[in-house]
This record gives C-alpha cells, sequence and structure tokens, in this order.
C-alpha cells in the first residue's frame, strides 16, 4: 500500500464542479488500495478577492492580519471537498496547517517552515481517515496563523510528504508536467518523464513556472519524489526525482528563456582595487540581486563594468548606482531594458563536453550577439537582445535534440 | 479603568463603511479611558453564502466539516477590523475562538461552552494590545473547530466577560434595545432602561429576538451586566442585570406575543390513572416540546386533553397523538393552528397581586377568549385565538401602564 499526497492548486477546486472532479480523483486513487492525503489551495480568485477587501480597510494591511485574514481561503475549500468525500462515503477529514502541525517562523505573508509533527495526519491515516489539510498555512511558536507565500500550497505539500516518508506528492496544476522549454514560445516543446533536483531547481529559478524553488529544495533535501500532474486530464507527468544514469544520457534537459532581467553598464571606471566592492556593496544592501558580472577592459586603466539587476529592481538600482559612478569617478551609467536571459540545463553536462561551445554556435549561426556568459556545472546561461529570446529558444531546443519527434 | 467587551453583529460589520463605524467606536472607547475587548460576527451574508455553497456540495452537510467551512466567517472580520484600528494607530490584534480559550464539548453546529480560559486575551490586555475576537466559534478537546448555533456570537461575547470579569458586556445590534413590547405590533412601545436577568429570559423564551435565551442564562449564571445597544445610533440601550428594587416598582415589564404554538386536543379520554403518560410518553420520545397542558372533565368519565407544541413540529406530532389516541380509545382527535399565546412578564409580579385578574379582565373586555392559561412566578400566559393577538398584545400595554409618555 503506497502512501500518496496529493495537492491540488486553486484553479482545480476553482468551482464546485472541479470539487466534484479533485473528489473522483482522490476516491479513485484509495479504490486502488493507496493512502491519500490531499492538500488544498484556496478557490482560484478567493485570495485575490481577501486581498481586495483589506486594502479597501486600509492602504498597508498589517501582515499578521493578512495572515489571518488570507488563511480563511484554504479552510472553505478543505471543508468542502471533504463534506463531498464523507457524503460518497469516503471518511474524510479536513484539517487546518495548524491542526497537522506545520509549524513556521514569524515571518508573516512569507513564513518558512521550522518543522512539521505531522501527528494527526499520522493517527487519521491509522483510523482509515483520509485527511484534508489546508495547504500555504502553519502557525508560529506563539500559535499565530502564518502564510507561506506564492506557491505555499505546493511546499505545505512536500513538507507533508517528507513528514509522512510518503511515496510521491504529486502537485495536480493546470499543465500536464514541466516542458523542456515553454510550449507558448517553443511549439516542439516535450514534457519531461523525468528530471533531476537540481535541473528543477535551475529551471524553476530561470523562468519556469511549474514548481517554485523553494518546494524544489524542500523535496531535494528530504528526497521527496514529486509528480507535477494536470488535474484536468489523466496521463503521466514529471516526476522530480534523484539524478539517476537515464537523466544524464542526454547532454541537456531543457531551455529557458527568462525576459525578467536589465543591464547596467558602468562606463569608464578606473582600474583600481575595491571598485568592485564600491559598487556592489551598495546594491546589496539595498536587497538587490545581481545575477551576472561581466568587466571589459576597454582602455588603458579603464574598464566597463556590466551586471544584469531584475527589472523591477531597476528603478531602485539606478540612482545607487549614478550615485557611486560620481564618487569613484566613473565617465557615465548606461542602462539597457531589452535583454534575456537563455539557459541550457542539463545534469548532463558533467559528462558531456562541448555544450558551450555548441550553444554559442547555434547563437552565432542565428546571427545572435552574446553580450554575457554565466555557466554552472549544469547549466549555461547567455545574455542576448531580448528581440532574439524566442529563435534563440527555438534553435538551441532543436539543435540540443530536445524537438520531440511526431509520431 | 473599566473593562468593558462590545459585541457587534453581523449587520454591524456587514459592509467597509461600516466596519470603519465600528472602529470609530472601539477607539473612542478606548480613549475614553476604558480596556475594550471586541467581539464579531460575520459579515452579513457571508455565512448564508457558505451554507449555500456546501448546499452545492453535498445534501446533507457533515457538521464537523459545516463548522470549519462558517468558522472562516469571523476570521475575515476580525483581520479587517484589526487592520483597520491598527491602522489608525491602535495596537488592536485578532483572535480566534482556539486562540482565546474558548473549549466547547463536540456538538458540531450547536456546540456548548465547556469552559473559557481567555489566557491571551489577559495577556494581551496586559501588553496593552485591543484583542479582536472571533465570535460564534471554539475548538473541542481533540482541537476542532466547533460553532455555537444561532447568536453564539453573543454568548461568546458574554462567555468572555464572564471568564475576565468585564465590567459590562455591550450586544450592538441593530436595535437600541429591548422593548416592552414588539414596536411592530404595539406602537407606544418603549425601551426599558434596565431588567432582570429572570424577566430577560422569559422575554427570549416567548418571542423576544434581541438576545438569544442561551446568552441570558450564561450572564445570569457569572452575574455579566449585559447591555443591548444599537451599533448605528449613539444613546443609552438597555441593561440586563441583577434583579433591584427598582425592577419592582412596576407590577409588569413586558408584554410578548408568540405564534409559534399550535393547539391539539384529544378529544373523549377515558379518564383512567396513566393516560397522561401514555399521551406524552410518546411526543417527549419524538423530542416534541409541550408547552401547556389543561383537562376539561366534559362528560362523566371522559375528559377533554389539549396541549400546545411548536407549531413547526405540529406534522411530526398529529400521527403520533393520532396512534396513541386509537390505543386508548379516545372519540377523536382535533387540532388548531390558529392560536397565539400572550404573556405578561415581570419580577414586580411577586409583590404586585391581582396581576392574573387584571389580565383576564382586560382581555374579557376586549371580548377575547382565553383558551388555555399558565403562570409562573413572573409570568402569566394565555393562549387565545391568533386573530387577536395583535388587539391583546396593544390592550394589555396600555392597561398595566407601559405606553411610553409622549413628551
Amino acid at each position: 500500500m503506497a502512501l500518496v499526497v496529493q495537492k491540488y492548486g486553486g484553479t482545480s477546486v476553482g468551482t464546485i464542479e472541479r470539487i466534484h472532479l479533485v473528489a473522483d480523483r482522490v476516491a479513485h486513487t484509495q479504490q486502488e488500495g493507496n493512502q491519500v492525503v490531499v492538500v488544498l489551495s484556496a478557490m482560484s480568485g478567493e485570495t485575490d478577492r481577501l486581498i481586495k477587501l483589506a486594502h479597501e480597510v486600509t492602504t498597508v494591511p498589517d501582515e499578521r492580519e493578512l495572515d489571518m485574514l488570507l488563511s480563511t481561503g484554504e479552510r472553505i475549500t478543505i471543508a468542502l471537498l471533504s463534506m463531498e468525500l464523507r457524503g460518497r462515503g469516503v471518511n474524510a477529514r479536513s484539517f487546518t496547517g495548524r491542526q497537522v502541525g506545520i509549524i513556521t517562523d514569524s515571518a508573516h505573508t512569507k513564513a518558512r517552515i521550522a518543522r512539521v509533527t505531522a501527528d494527526r495526519i499520522k493517527e487519521a491515516l491509522k483510523q482509515g481517515v483520509l485527511p484534508v489539510v489546508a495547504g500555504f498555512q502553519g502557525i508560529n511558536e506563539q500559535s499565530d496563523v502564518t502564510t507561506l507565500g506564492r506557491g505555499g500550497s505546493d511546499l505545505s505539500a512536500v513538507a507533508l510528504a517528507a513528514a509522512l516518508k510518503a511515496d510521491r506528492c504529486i502537485i495536480f496544476t493546470d499543465v500536464d508536467g514541466v516542458y523542456t522549454a515553454d510550449p507558448n514560445i517553443v511549439p516542439a516543446a516535450r514534457r519531461i518523464d523525468k528530471i533531476a533536483y537540481e535541473e528543477m531547481l535551475e529551471m524553476a529559478s530561470l523562468g519556469a513556472k511549474v514548481l517554485q524553488t523553494r518546494s524544489v529544495e524542500f523535496a531535494a533535501k528530504f528526497n521527496v519524489p514529486v509528480e507535477v500532474n494536470s488535474s484536468f486530464k489523466a496521463g503521466r507527468g514529471t516526476l522530480v526525482t534523484k539524478e539517476d544514469a537515464d537523466m544524464e544520457s542526454a547532454a541537456i534537459s531543457g531551455v529557458t528563456g527568462d525576459r525578467n532581467q536589465a543591464k547596467i553598464t558602468v562606463v569608464g571606471v578606473p582600474d583600481k582595487p575595491g571598485i568592485a566592492a564600491r559598487i556592489f556593496g551598495p546594491v546589496a544592501q539595498a536587497h538587490i540581486n545581481v545575477d551576472m558580472i561581466i568587466q571589459n577592459m576597454s582602455q588603458a586603466a579603464l574598464t566597463d563594468l556590466s551586471f544584469t539587476v531584475p527589472r523591477a529592481d531597476l528603478k531602485k538600482a539606478v540612482p545607487i548606482i549614478q550615485s557611486v559612478a560620481n564618487d569613484i569617478e566613473a565617465e557615465s551609467v548606461s542602462v539597457t531594458e531589452a535583454i534575456a536571459k537563455v539557459s541550457l540545463i542539463g545534469v548532463g553536462m558533467r559528462s558531456h563536453s562541448g555544450v558551450a561551445a555548441k550553444m554559442f554556435e547555434v547563437l552565432s549561426r542565428e546571427g545572435i550577439n552574446i553580450m554575457m556568459i554565466s555557466t554552472s556545472e549544469i547549466k549555461i546561461s547567455c545574455v542576448i537582445d531580448e528581440k532574439y529570446l524566442e529563435l534563440a529558444m527555438r534553435s538551441l531546443h532543436s539543435a540540443f535534440d530536445l524537438d520531440q519527434t511526431r509520431s
């Protein structure tokens, strides 16, 4: 008998009809002889409705109170699904984050899970009860309600699966898995059957929106096999798991594109020791993440220093850099928003040589200039002109044999 | 410095604008130098919306799950009011029924309060925090969410006031107090300044809808002064408190009318010992409350036995009585729905003689036939033809000097 944690997102429980479908699937999984634990999000739209109410009340809602407010959304769906299942004779019971012992720190609206006891779930399972758990929420040591931030329900599911040593955690969502590239950009993209935690982490942080980074980190840390699957159609999804020999057979697992970047160049920087620290110190203090950095010697004793920041932070970053540039007597500061980052990801890179060279060659063949490069053990990223992003992704996807074979 | 518990009902927090008004009053009460604890209901309409959702999911929703669902309504209002107050610089904090230690039995949807710890409220008050508490809800010994049934938020407020030994518990509602009679029926009715717990209990159970019986019982048991007041207009309300000399100066405090009754008569019952038990045993077993009973000797060795039951239970009661009547060889069973009960209530009855005689005389003068009579120490009730109810109430109200003096 396998123990399976199933998580359903907001669109999967967005209407009464869809809650019926979720009940069908849950009941079916149990009938197949599995123990099932269900984790739910709020009905899609409910969280937005509550946030809107809060902002009608006051311009900057207190975050502890916001958590008290937002945590109601999941309580509604777990109660409704439990009723529905009980109406069919399934011995389901709803539990809040508190009741299943999801203990977090006190960073309201973006709390981090400190530990998960899961005592009541274990007890319930022993008694043949099917637990239906509110995702996205926990309590802190003072017993105040906290929420886990974006993607929090996925994290709840993975954390419970870890605490229960579940055989599998299935994230039901509106896509049927993780793709080799965004199918909206690369029509030939195909669903990946199996992907390593590390690859999934890189893909998540590089723009793939299927799973949040934190959930993948948690799954990797506790070795929880996570399956991403569609709640609307039957079929296989993508299994996120430990790296194995299969995965290494291909050099590349996926291609990602990220437009959420902007480039800042400080031109004509006097080449003295300590200059980099003087530039990046104030940027870090303003909590702006710098991603890539390159330095070009342009003239004798003067260098150009370019780096990328999240596009959303550009407004905050520019005056800081401008002020530093004046202090260090640099010539000027230039900003380019129209850039994008295209990346290749794959644990196979470790054993396949020549991936970088091939990537540069493919881009060059398409006439795409590479502005910046950064690499890690399982990833290569190039910053290019934004207008070439789709072309770059499609060319790389095809060149690295990721295109699906039409049958 | 007085400690005041203020409870606001669903219409008082039904819109964002009204939540602003509640915040005004709460902040004002605190500025006057009081310690304030606020208890809230759900926004009016919210509970109905949730119940409707539950019934769309399944025909008979499980009661534990219904409580999980319904308890969200109050969490929304306490979070919103706390945000609003904090936005104004008032150090408010929301607390759920669980967090303030409202411990109940496990009778989901109509749980009874077992005890109230109020530890977190006491701690909060010590730290200068203004607690905003979710009414209507508690937890049972298994830490499952329960709700307290109709009028449950009033009960939460009274129970917290008792646990905190508050100086006063103010129930803000859509009427400005308890009236000598329903003003819709008796236009000359006036607001009562002060009323004894016992009188309020009788009035609540006899049809006055301002406070639920259970809240008044609780207040009486723990001697909590309860004020009923309007959340929409300033001014004095009605204080429900211990009986005192003032209250006894008038014979009568109020007149109530109750249409929620029906009369059943078993005609021609052989007058033998044990007959009453044979009739009322099965009725009690069906959980039907019998209110008044009279027995008339009609012919030699045959009596007629009449009694009243709640009109809603009539359909359930009639076949039971019909079956018993056959068994005991009574002649027939007749049913009258068009009856009503008019009652006079007042602790002053204890010291004023002749109240009953005067009541009968007033009704007789108006040509109203009395079908049944029941009395207690502080109450006289007469069952009359329903069509005379308004007339009876107005005549009695006036005869016992309750009409307001126009100034």
